[in-house]
């Protein structure tokens, strides 16, 4: 691998820091100090401006605007696209000494710190001001997003004059007027601002996004003292200036909590007037909010960390990074807000455009299904209650059933590249995928039998529409491009037909067991999609027929037809300059060649890898590790975990390091666009599938735990059958125990062990 | 094939012959009348306006408008299209008598007839206007394009009271307020126009494009009596409204002329001002010029017809179709505008934006070769002026040498499809094939030391760059599109490499020839050029090893790698209602299959037809074929001329009715869009290679006549080696002269003969 990290951070097991502010990586400081908690996100933006790069990025979760395409284009082409839309600033500040305006690209200033407390979700930031005036006064801020109480945010700013007493200035409000970076233009339609003076300065101020038509109703509660107090009027904003007085060696503290009311696309207007109006007659003061939501948010986080902790001992930076990892993925995505999917950059930036891909349930559902199975659920649901929208694509598509977006805000195909959009069929077996990883771990039949059959039936009917018999009578897929996006336009890829197969199968087995034990759910479900059972001699007749490239006397999987046969690239004689390719490279020179951008053959391995031998797996990973140039940062782990189950232990330590601290330490040099959520789910999954060694697609869930050499040890945590499971493993030692009463079964090391609150050892195979 | 004729047009030897209007075929109309004589063009419109569906179209070669791309995108990509840009309505004619203007779609009206002379090149249109105050007039438009001084064109209407005496209303002027269907706007900055007032009225606007800032001075002079004039005052127009009187049966005539002086993009401002004073200053009449450009372009039709004619006894459809196809040609190109190209509808049209194709070289040239040296020349050194363009293209690329675009105006790829733009190879090899086929017939060693060994250096070394060897040592191209626009991103296209591998032999040749012969010409075109002779080495290992997927036993050339694996579409199972596919399926449905557009393998064995056994073209025709849905309207002429050759009559004959008529009869039904001006081409080749056996590539120039049997006889033209020789057949016999003095050795069935003014006579065979 040709990426390098770019140290930046300070390495502490619980907290992340930056010390002294270089404005070279404000962007991507503003990434890592993002705060979110599924509901909305913001970027560590500076609360009080900044003349500097930047990015001022709040962003609430189902609130999209969408580009107008200008002309029709071919059939199944998607001519716009939805993105999650930059909105209101609610840390608005401005502060002014002296007729200067505090902005750390042109004042001066010393002992900058920030940072984010993982332990606790707060971020702060402080730093000595000193003005050009001569003045100098400690400046701290603090904020942090509730996770109780998801529409609110605070933010508490500290002053305190060192060496002089005087007047100050301070604008705190609103702010609706930021420019959408990727459009380039502001996207709200804002009634005028409303300010309510009392114990509490109130101020809302209602947006419409322009075209999407959707609204956030943001307000705030200001706390502060003040001597006079002056109405900004600006278009898209609502704000006070207050003028104040600073005395010496004295804070001056102003606390603001703010309310954000959304009105989504499956949202009830009516509901909506409600809530704001019911916001406006709240009578909790900000500060009292204030504490008592930093309260339940530490409360919050600790119920986080005993459940879902791992540690990694000799080891800060691993430690912070899988820390970091986990803190980011409860951000973006806990199961609080129904109906809506994780964008591949959480709430942190609009690269992606806050478009949920396939890595939702390919990447990101493992981590809900061992902590959170509520959470779990949701995500699921969201593909039923888009289902429309994909019956839709496959129409357009000329496919019947069901065929999910690659991207999406809506349900609706928002990927206007047709090459992605009309080709890739991994979003699509990715669903009937997450049900059965759903299914096989829960058991929730009621899941099954109310939404899953129905997608299960809808996609295999797809499947057995977008692909063909060739003239030996063998089913496979034309023209995809499978999870290696740098194989483009190709026939019968390993990962496309593997995964239809086992589609088909597993939906033939469900419509089976539910039509023999539940026949009135089946026959609800049947009537409701107008099922034919002799559909289902169709999809036995394919999945019989399946074309899968398989050479048993090398044991590999051949890519996809052809692939063996390509000119073959040597990965690492690409300069690091060239790096990211798609900027660098000819647009089709990327796919001449054998290089390959992710894992496919060996992503469906992984998903799937009890089902093969180790032999097998040794010779593919073999062959595919070196033609891949992991341009996809959800690449590393997977080859980190196939390669503890290779015993190849300093690969996968590699492979490793890259996954926790992708963007801690920037290793594709893009962090300053945002968090690469989904990789940071793979992050998670590297540590308890690869050195964990958990296993969860075969008969029993189960574990053989490696350690890598410079590790003192390590532990993980899972929740399974209801159960909190932690791991321990040291240098010789594995200790398994439940945390609280459950017993549960696991098997570790290949035999079969009850586990329970006493615990149970074992040695480090 | 699955389409079928529309027939709405008089069959007539010389004519074609519109009885009566039927709206619904206006357009289609409007392209059919279309005149041209390379430097402007306008569509068979109504002169006085008309407000059922038209297209107004007035073009001129060269002059193009450009859209601006929003945002950047892929390295490679064209973010911007050229397009030759809809202008001056110069036939701009208003009519009115009591209050009703004249307007075919709202007035009622009789024995409509329109008609054009290809004689001649005088298109004609008249009937009887019934007014709804209950007059009738005799109403007659005619027009013609000046095809030797090309800047002018000519309108005469001819008004016959028929019954009545009384005041009619006429405006004429010029107007450059239409809009660019494509862009939905108009594209042009006008100044305030002048008219003055003489013995005709002239009047002149300017006109400049607003992107590109090209540039079309037109001017006219009227001549009509009148009573009074009024100055029509609107944007973008300049018109006089003239108040005459009719007297009963007596014509009332008004003449019109114009001059449009164009600046091009490789035009001087300083000439083009001066012209356009000059223009202003010209003292002929309206009248007098009138008669004397309609005596030229009479002479000027009438020596086209003497040298390049074809005809078609017993089969006056036929007769009909391939007199209209030389008449597009001629009007398209002649040789007349340096520096120009071919647009895939001439100037007939918006679609494909004037853009010009591989299919220059590959479909038009052998008829300019064998009719018009010049021009053909002047085809060539249009890529010669416009290498610099495709040196950067090849740069964007990142290959070496040249990359010529697959679809331009200015020389600038303006195709941003990139699937076609950046996979399509045979633009290039197509200026490697023009160059060959040019030298071979006129043996012009100044072109080639001049430009063309100059360009073939910079395709070869672009040739040797966008391949790759496989793990084998074998040399192909990876992620193309060959001529069959049905396989989009295919590895080791047969046609691709086939003519790489020519364009690297040939180049070898020349260079080896010339730097013998002239060696201060080679050094010449070596220095500019930076040419290392370490360069050829490596041409010839790659040529050398240049995959060709041919089977010996089978003696089929395979598509590409992989194509007889793809699933099999039986294309006669497509239902009409289907087309155009990219129109009414799913755009990645289109390439999942072995259906094909177009000819591939089958087109590269028919540029070298000599090459291949009877055998091998007999058992490719029959496999390619069937596969084969005509999607291109280039595509029957080569199934015809191959059939030909493998005595397949009927095949031959079918597929050449489509040809010769693809307009008149609407096969495609979008003649309303443009002529099919490249497929005309493919027309005359029909004729000429198919039924004449003409075969231009191999030693001797050589024919082998054969007759279609419901066929009198046939006979057609060809300039070669100065001469023009006439070849007549009938039932029996083959009857061979030169027309004058000249004498010419011809290959004639396989037999060496000499061919003087006295004739040759052989029978059928």
């Amino acid at each position: 691998m040709a990426k390098v990290a770019d140290k930046y951070f300070k390495a502490d097991e619980w907290k992340v820091i930056e010390e002294g502010f270089n404005p070279d990586y404000g962007e991507v400081s503003e990434s890592i100090f993002s705060l979110g908690n599924e509901y909305l996100g913001a970027r560590g933006y500076f609360d009080e401006g900044y003349s500097g790069s930047k990015l001022i990025g709040s962003y609430f979760n189902g609130i999209y605007e969408m580009t107008k395409p200008e002309y029709g284009h071919y059939k199944g082409i998607a001519d716009f696209t939805e993105f999650m839309v930059n909105s209101v600033d609610w840390l608005y500040t401005r502060i002014e000494i002296d007729g200067e305006q505090l902005d750390l690209a042109t004042s001066e200033f010393e002992d900058f710190v920030r940072e984010i407390d993982m332990k606790t979700g707060i971020l702060t930031r402080s730093f000595v001001w000193k003005t050009k005036s001569g003045k100098r006064l400690a400046v701290k801020f603090e904020r942090f997003v509730s996770m109780t109480q998801v529409k609110r945010t605070t933010q508490k700013i500290t002053i305190k004059p060192i060496g002089f007493s005087g007047e100050i200035y301070i604008t705190s409000g609103l702010d609706f007027s930021q420019i959408h970076r990727n459009e380039r233009k502001n996207l709200w339609d804002c009634k005028p601002g409303t300010i309510e003076k009392g114990e509490d300065i109130f101020m809302g101020i209602d947006g419409t996004t322009i075209n999407t038509k959707l609204k956030v109703y943001s307000s705030c509660k200001v706390n502060a003292e003040y001597e006079s107090l002056e109405e900004v009027n600006e278009e898209k904003i609502v704000a006070v200036k207050l003028k104040a007085n600073l005395e010496d060696g004295k804070d001056y503290v102003l606390t603001k909590v703010t309310n954000n009311v959304t009105l989504r696309d499956d949202g009830d207007l009516a509901v909506y007037d409600k809530e704001v109006e019911a916001v406006k007659s709240e009578t909790e003061t900000a500060c009292t909010l204030y504490d008592k939501l930093e309260k339940e948010n530490i409360d919050w986080w600790k119920k986080v960390w005993d459940s879902s902790d791992i540690t990694i001992a000799n080891d800060p930076e691993n430690q912070q990074g899988i820390r970091f990892c986990i803190f980011q993925m409860y951000q973006t995505y806990h199961g609080a807000v129904e109906g809506t999917n994780i964008g591949a950059k959480g709430l942190t930036g609009e690269a992606y455009n806050g478009n949920a891909f396939w890595d939702t349930e390919t990447y990101c559902l493992p981590f809900f299904i061992f902590n959170n199975q509520e959470a779990a659920r949701n995500l699921l649901y969201f593909r039923y209650k888009t289902l429309d929208e994909a019956r839709k694509r496959a129409e357009v598509l000329d496919c019947k059933g069901a065929f999910y977006p690659i991207a999406t805000i809506s349900g609706r195909e928002c990927c206007n590249l047709w090459q992605h959009a009309s080709l890739q069929l991994q979003a699509s077996t990715a669903v009937a995928y997450g049900v059965w990883f759903y299914e096989k771990m829960f058991d929730d039949k009621d899941f099954l039998k109310k939404y899953g059959l129905e997608m299960l039936i809808e996609i295999s009917r797809m499947l057995a529409t977008r692909g063909d018999f060739n003239r030996e009578g063998k089913y496979g897929y034309y023209c995809v491009m499978g999870p290696d996006e740098f194989q483009m336009m190709v026939h019968n890829n390993s990962y496309t037909n593997y995964m239809a197969k086992f589609t088909l199968e597993y939906t033939l087995d469900k419509i089976n067991e539910i039509k023999s034990e539940d026949p009135d759910a089946y026959k609800k479900v049947a009537e409701k999609v107008a099922f034919d059972e002799s559909e289902m001699d169709t999809w036995k007749n394919i999945k019989d027929n399946m074309i899968l490239l398989y050479d048993d006397k090398t044991k590999l999987f051949e890519q996809h037809d052809g692939f063996f046969k390509l000119p073959h690239l040597d990965v690492d004689s690409i300069p690091i300059s060239d790096f990211p390719l798609y900027d660098n490279w000819s647009y089709d020179r990327i796919y001449r060649n054998d290089m390959i951008k992710q894992p496919d053959v060996l992503m469906f391995m992984l998903l799937f890898i009890s089902k093969f031998s180790q032999e097998q797996l040794k010779a593919n990973y073999e062959y595919y590790e070196p033609c891949c140039i992991h341009e996809s940062s959800l690449s590393p782990s997977v080859h980190s975990i196939l390669a503890s189950q290779l015993k190849k232990d300093d690969e996968a330590y590699d492979f490793f390091g890259f996954a926790t601290r992708l963007d801690l330490d920037n290793y594709n040099r893009n962090t300053n666009q945002g968090i690469h959520t989904t990789s940071i789910a793979a992050a998670w999954m590297n540590i308890v599938y690869g050195f964990g060694g958990l296993r969860s697609d075969g008969e029993k869930l189960s574990v053989a735990p490696s350690i890598p050499k410079n590790w003192g040890g390590y532990s993980f945590n899972i929740s399974y059958k209801g159960v909190v499971i932690e791991i321990k493993v040291d240098k010789e030692n594995v200790y398994i125990k439940t945390k609280g009463d459950g017993v549960v079964e696991l098997n570790v090391y290949g035999k079969n062990v009850e586990i329970n609150s006493e615990g149970y050892k074992c040695e480090v195979e």
